[in-house]
């Protein structure tokens, strides 16, 4: 039965997104890497991106069947990100989404390489499983990738959040909290939405507005995680709260204070419903996560 | 002037690859990052990787031109495992290539995101640098990049040299060796040596006996590594010698002896030049590459 046209609830994607990554991550030699790999990737989630992607490429009329192994590999990637976030160079962080952390449960070594592993193993799973693309677009969707997981993206803002941590950041902290927000965390949003739109054959125009839309929803994502590192509870996180504060982290709370991020967050929100309204994006799913969001923060 | 029929001899290469990765690793926004990422991949070295590359394309009447961006990828991604390699929870090394090793230079956790940033740099240095290429070669070239960078390749020999050093490896050490080297250490050299070929458009035929030529060259450079490392100095090495002795780690030298060791070089290498020879691959640069390793361990 094809999945093309019709309209999935957020958790009948989440279950189509479970499945999928359960058949991708099965346990390969060498046992211990891919069990490792497997581990984090598993670890109940809101599997947020890629369903981001599911959606995006559904909204645009496209065939969510073929960008099915795209949104898995961009779990791949966050995942990856999680891992090596949580090592003792970096947050040291002992639980991840309610669970051990991955290099507590399989060693420090193994958990540095699982992640090197899923970095490559996530464009693999492109490569691999997109015969109904066009090499074009393939090559798209990996540039895409290389671009937001890397030194331009993602990894930039670790690197910057980090040095945020050690007190290195002293003047231009605003600027410097938005550059981290938007790499950090922003760029997988846009990488899970703007990949869903390749596959749906957007064009420029449409991949402008979609990627200004990924940008503010991830901004508001990341401020809202940063009021609940400081309101939530170690049971509804999935990990320890606090730790921003305690380590003396440049976030949005820290900077600007709760009421502050709270009236950011309405701001960001309103913005993202406008950008949908204009341009008529209907996507419940979009709705459900915004007011997901709203919920948890209590705004 | 074109590079494309000019026979270049070792040193010539190994100056086009350092020009071309002293241009691609120029440092850009986070500093740190691309400072750390810079630092490993131009630490002086011999460029056995890009040289082979370069010398297969050009052996088999490919424009050498057309391969120099995969083949500093492969550099890339060889400073990669080595930045991870020398990390605390790995081997621990202060020093590579006669210098300061890079989470001692840039701290564990810029080392450990300048590791995965260059993993997803070197494709993007294809994907961005090869408009000369075919979509079809471009995704034929990520495709090997990913497999023999990723979990079924490099990663695995990692994984399972790591546990031997922890002594958890017991039984079938000689398979467990042979794996080990394969895959660490053999399959960069087919990498390298097959990114050649499928730029300058091998065929099947010629691309699987040069796999074998690559496996049989990558396992006496491995081996040829594990007699010097109980033979050299630090100097000669730019490392610190002895330490796989050190670390109980299970080495063709420890499992066979120095004489063994030796005599399979011997093997090793008569094979290169019999299918060097069988199959008229007139290359002045696998000889020296051969007789230089010959030359370093005393054959």
């Amino acid at each position: 039965m094809s999945k093309a046209k019709k309209i999935f609830t957020m958790e009948e994607l989440i279950d189509i997104v479970e499945d999928k990554l359960d058949e991708y991550m099965v346990v390969q030699q060498p046992e211990d890497l891919f069990k490792s790999m497997r581990y984090t990737v598993l670890l109940p989630g809101k599997r947020l991106r890629p369903v981001m992607c599911l959606e995006t490429c559904r909204m645009l009329k496209g065939d969510i069947e073929k960008a099915l192994p795209t949104a898995c590999a961009i779990e791949m990637l966050h995942a990856q990100t999680l891992i090596h976030d949580d090592l003792p160079c970096m947050d040291n962080d002992d639980f991840r989404r309610g669970k051990i952390s991955n290099h507590r449960m399989f060693g420090e070594a193994v958990a540095v390489l699982a992640g090197d592993a899923l970095l490559t193993f996530a464009p693999q799973i492109i490569l691999k499983n997109s015969e109904a693309l066009s090499d074009e677009c393939k090559l798209k969707l990996l540039n895409e990738y290389h671009n937001y997981a890397g030194a331009y993206g993602v990894i930039a803002g670790q690197v910057i959040d980090i040095q945020s941590e050690k007190g290195e950041i002293k003047d231009n902290k605003n600027e410097i909290l938005r550059y981290i927000h938007l790499h950090k965390t922003a760029d997988l949003f846009k990488l899970s939405i703007r990949s869903g739109a390749i596959i749906a054959g957007a064009d420029d125009e449409k991949m402008a507005i979609l990627t200004e839309f990924a940008e503010k929803l991830g901004l508001a994502f990341q401020i809202a995680d940063d009021v609940l590192d400081e309101t939530s509870t170690f049971e509804a996180l999935g990990k320890t709260p606090g730790k921003d504060k305690y380590a003396g982290k440049l976030t949005y709370v820290s900077l600007f204070g709760i009421d502050n991020a709270k009236c950011k967050l309405t701001c960001l929100f309103k913005e993202c419903y406008d950008i949908m309204n204009t341009h008529e994006f209907n996507s419940q799913i979009f709705i459900d996560i915004i007011e997901g969001i709203k919920k948890r923060v209590k705004l």
